[in-house]
């Protein structure tokens, strides 16, 4: 139970957790700040939030949990300006997509990582952005990752987790670095490879006819595509060396297929595809099942 | 309607064929026709076919449409076999997933494209193979493309587009060379990228970690990986120029992509994400929603 949690930035993840507290009785009170007024004019009207301010010191100054869900690129000024309003027994956690800038954010910020500060990141999402996109149940049955260093307050972690287990999440540990290594593979290369993928097909010659006759692997693949570009411009700013030590990888694996096509190398390239269908039935296919 | 209907490989999609045709009382006699008697057997047991045979000459010689559902790699042979059993009235179709090497398979064993060989395309599928996994109603909303050449017999045609139709297709018509350039794009390289990301995911560190902690954009960007590796690597082969050809544009994207990380170049990274954005949103979403 939280008295009083402030959210900045009350987009869609903002917006949800807002919404998810407040149906599970979880909060007293939920503050929202930002800079567009309309927004969290609107945010009130959804319900994801009771009130909000225009001043960061307002903000956090009663302030039991703090939610930062702003832009990674934003998320250091946020801090900056909280910085000396914030008191000591506030618990501050965020749910940005990359955990190594966060936490050096913070740790330039406040001259070391503050011991009530738990880097977070619920892994869920829409291809829709903004508050009106926001669900009750967005996080339901998805994982919400915290990477808390050795430093961390264990008290504090025990809140957030709690905190999430109340939206329906299910909260799960790794390392700060462990993280962004794995999220770049699972998640930033793709999106990068969907922005990729479209931007080429844009560019051939049969572009109407491609989208046209697009079937439904392509449409599930570049769905991604669709994602806030801002979102992920930052992204691939914030955790730019995991993206791209996993980009190589993938583009090492790309050239070695094309070499086997343009070389007609059927039997190399069959055990290649039936080595990744092994891989993919056995890894992903249970876990979906499950969820 | 048709008196008989010949399908060679009753897989997933000559399997789904007959369980649409015979759903809507198109056809009177469904012969398949393949190597192995009890996937066969099981075809009959499933009501995809009414009977089967082990001899091309037996299933070709009373066809009214002879319908080829067998890997690419195999085309070729099975019109070798059914070169001299077949009539001139019989209609040949296919469903093969790129249509000039079929067309060039049809021509070398006929001496020319027969007038009443139809190439085709049915855009549906499923990561699953094999007659048991064929559904009377896979084709229902789906496109059919239909890669006629000049020479091709009008009513061969006419009687194609209606044995599609009435599985609940949408029959449309392409040139040849387009479709696969266009299919090349928008489901070749998609599969080709899918499998490459699958085998550099396996390749790190953090393998089991990826996987536990993939998101849903993975899911749906790999999902197609899982699909049957013996045809993709006939795809990969037979229609090994046009995906060559969309790969090397796909890798320069991607090295541009990467050169814009590289150099941390929010605003150029910005630009390009918001390009492919609108593009997708544009040309994908408008027909996802009609479909």
């Amino acid at each position: 139970m939280i008295k009083q949690l402030t959210i900045f930035g009350v987009g869609l993840i903002g917006g949800s957790l807002g919404l998810a507290l407040k149906k599970a009785g979880y909060c007293q009170n939920i503050v929202g700040c930002g800079r567009n007024e309309s927004h969290l004019q609107q945010a009130v009207e959804l319900g994801a939030i009771d009130r909000f301010t225009l001043s960061a010191a307002d903000a956090v100054s009663e302030a039991d949990v703090v939610f930062l869900a702003v832009p990674m690129g934003a998320m250091k000024a946020i801090l900056d300006n909280i910085k000396d309003h914030v008191s000591k027994r506030t618990i501050i956690t965020d749910g940005g997509s990359s955990k190594a800038s966060v936490v050096e954010a913070a740790t330039k910020v406040f001259g070391s990582l503050p011991p009530r500060f738990v880097p977070a990141h619920p892994i869920a999402g829409r291809e829709t952005s903004g508050v009106a996109a926001a669900l009750a149940d967005l996080f339901v049955d998805h994982k919400v990752i915290l990477t808390p260093v050795e430093d961390t307050d264990a008290q504090a972690i025990e809140s957030v987790t709690s905190m999430w287990q109340a939206t329906g999440a299910r909260v799960e540990f790794l390392g700060v670095q462990q993280h962004d290594r794995v999220l770049a593979a699972t998640s930033h290369l793709p999106h990068v490879l969907a922005y990729a993928l479209v931007n080429t097909l844009s560019q051939t010659a049969y572009v109407d006819e491609i989208f046209e006759f697009a079937a439904g692997g392509f449409r599930d693949f570049s769905r991604i595509a669709s994602s806030d570009p801002t979102m992920w411009r930052d992204i691939c700013l914030e955790n730019r060396d995991a993206i791209l030590e996993n980009l190589a990888g993938f583009q090492r694996n790309l050239e070695h297929i094309r070499g086997l096509i343009d070389n007609r190398d059927g039997q190399a390239i069959f055990e290649l595809f039936k080595s990744a269908k092994a891989v993919r039935d056995n890894h992903v296919c249970p876990k979906t099942k499950k969820a």
